[in-house]
């Protein structure tokens, strides 16, 4: 029997070049890629490893989650409403200090298992003890990019990052038939002095893979670069070089005119993460501002100890409903764009190989299903809006990666997700003494 | 058979005079009031009606959405990301001038289906054919106080509004077991003018009703005030009197120092719509300075059609994310004050006769029940914080409105929600000729 799978959906919305609906419409999906998309045709069943056909249901990319540190779900509610320095230097900090191995993979399973059921498909990681990141994701199905977050105040411990990054490319990049991709993840340049960015850029060269960062995260950042370089975080980072690479800068909350312009000149992606800036405090993005530069910019979550969830739905309202009110302008940035942010936008932001965010024939099928036949999607106007300003997390029925089903009718099908949830318990415990 | 349910739960969490937990708890439920709270105890089966265990639960006073235009619902997603006029003149003036009385029982129906799965129990509405709005409240068992939009500028429709709420009153106030109140609903100082507010005044005082006004949403509402009359719309109506009844101010998003301090004074309620406030590009109001004034600050979704759902979880959220980014402190509002808004402090703004918005013994049996055993639940740490910062309305599986149960598993029990939604669907087609 073929490896072929008919989905059948009343609509599937996706931006390629723009917004693009179909109507009772149906996909076929061979092994991982989606080989059609458009009109239903007349094919026997038998042609079919499975038929799927949903009634009153919607098919979108899957999200695109372009920055969290997902082991630190462990930490999710243990510490909130707190300074941050309290927050870090009192509680996740002396948390972290007791993680293991096994809890790094632990964690990160209870992050991909929330992060499947909310309809994200891919996500870039930047922690530590990576190669067990790198197995949650290939036992669930999951698709990521991943980085060993590299700090660079100290030489020894420096060095040791990068040979941890070199052996993670060697192990990891491209496993899990191409699923599992790496990056470089420099912490931030408050964390890795120019010379050591510079270290790192080089081996990105080397490497050929993408650089992941934390960029112009809070004001206090931006002054004590301006204080200790006279430069703004962006402009430091841009002086090392390391935009010559493929750049994702995570946060870009406090920017100067002149650091959108760095941003937009050096094709700098952008991981907005619109929950964790308010829940930390650290501000509001100028993203309709980027966005008019021509800025790229994708959404993420950052972890769930500063947001507390992992679902991309509520950052693309929250990128969109943020720039009406500060903007006091309801017409900026219109749901179909804050979907773009969160699908195509993202594989565009993770420098993903092949065609992935977007539903069209060869592209990865990776994508969720929402059921509409629910109070808060009726009437059916239009699909753009109700995604983006009325749905929820529990509206996904059904997510695939890479053509395989990794959820479907609350149930996930790679993992164990009881287990997770003991497991996330126990660890939770003994991290915390809680 | 005795009319009592047994609740067993693992968590009751609710606001009183602080945060008050009860952990492996029970509750007993007498027709419509909580007659018991606290330990489990030994209690033969038989002399309850029904026995509710639910493992992994958690238990909380059921929301009170503070304002909405239910009914509005039916427009739901049919004009986004439009400058304000242009949505008002050319799509919702238009749309709304082809409703009929019908529409109203309907789409106040769909409203209160999309709240009661999310776990509201009592909502403030504003609209028109109120009685309709009634008849639904009336149908589907939830708490309302509902209030005729009055608009004063034209005599004889001001007169005409001032009897039909007459009549509202007598025909609907505490009707349904005391479940639906009246309210008197003067539209807002810039359609109602100074002496029409006065004359609404009166009534309220010989009815003994409190009044529900929109107050200060928009920058250029204030501008066009204090061009008009030298005053704020909060000056404005503290001159008129109204504060000398229960008043319930919605948006208060651009409020001088000195409107505060009447606000404050004046003992007037604040219903604050953060989700309504950004995706208009009203702007963002200053709710924590409003609780460090002492301002009773409860939260509102206003209508589905400039939000676009009826999710308190999701209020909450941003009522606290919002100040603490705006502020860039991530102490302001803890998770536990968002909670107190959303519940008791909700029940407070509308004045309801008993005790609602709490779980405590004497209270109304008014709450919801949430699932826990979730991957965006775990681990659990702070229940407040699991509530408002990771919850989604997909979790609510239980909601109970004077010890009736609406909804449980999915399933509304009081209201057939396939008829609901297809008359929906069918009335949004001929408003809009969509």
């Amino acid at each position: 029997m073929p490896e072929k799978i008919l989905l059948q959906a009343d609509y599937f919305l996706t931006w390629d070049e723009n917004l693009k609906l179909y109507s009772r419409a149906e996909m076929v999906i061979e092994n991982s890629l989606i080989t059609y998309l458009g009109p239903r045709l007349e094919r026997p069943e038998k042609n079919f490893k499975r038929v799927i056909n949903e009634k009153n249901s919607l098919v979108i990319p899957g999200f695109i989650n372009t920055h969290t540190h997902a082991a630190m779900s462990l930490f999710r509610g243990y510490a909130d409403d707190l300074a941050l320095m309290d927050w870090l230097q009192n509680k996740i900090w002396p948390a972290e200090a007791k993680l293991k191995k096994e809890d790094i993979y632990w964690g990160t399973l209870l992050s991909i298992a929330e992060m499947i059921r909310g309809g994200t498909t891919c996500f870039a990681d930047m922690y530590f003890h990576m190669e067990e990141a790198a197995r949650a994701c290939i036992e669930s199905g999951i698709r990521a990019s991943l980085a060993q977050g590299l700090v660079g105040m100290e030489k020894t411990k420096g060095e040791q990052g990068l040979r941890q990054s070199r052996d993670l490319v060697r192990n990891w990049h491209n496993k899990g038939e191409g699923r599992i991709t790496i990056m470089l993840g420099p912490h931030a340049p408050y964390t890795c002095p120019p010379e050591y960015l510079q270290e790192v850029g080089e081996l990105a060269g080397e490497l050929s893979v993408p650089i992941h960062i934390h960029l112009a995260e809070t004001r206090y950042e931006v002054e004590e670069s301006c204080r200790k370089y006279g430069k703004t975080p962006v402009e430091l980072v841009n002086e090392t070089g390391l935009p010559a690479h493929n750049l994702l800068a995570a946060h870009c909350v406090h920017l100067s005119a002149k650091d959108i312009e760095i941003l937009a000149a050096k094709n700098i992606a952008v991981a907005h993460n619109p929950g964790s800036n308010l829940k930390l405090g650290s501000g509001l993005a100028p993203v309709a501002d980027l966005l008019q530069k021509e800025v790229l910019v994708s959404l993420g979550t950052d972890s769930a100890a500063s947001n507390n969830n992992l679902d991309l739905l509520e950052e693309m309202r929250l990128a969109t409903l943020l720039q009406k009110g500060l903007q006091e302008d309801p017409a900026v940035i219109p749901a179909e764009i804050a979907f773009k942010m969160a699908t195509i936008d993202g594989a565009r932001a993770l420098f993903l190989p092949g065609e992935t965010g977007t539903l069209k024939e060869g592209a990865k099928a990776d994508l969720a299903l929402l059921k509409l036949k629910q109070p808060h999607c009726y009437p059916l106007y239009s699909l753009a809006a109700h995604l983006v300003y009325s749905a929820g997390a529990g509206d996904v029925d059904l997510v695939m990666v890479d053509g395989r089903v990794l959820m479907e009718k609350g149930r996930l099908l790679t993992i164990d997700e009881e287990k997770i949830l003991h497991e996330a318990s126990q660890r939770a415990q003994r991290l915390t003494g809680n």
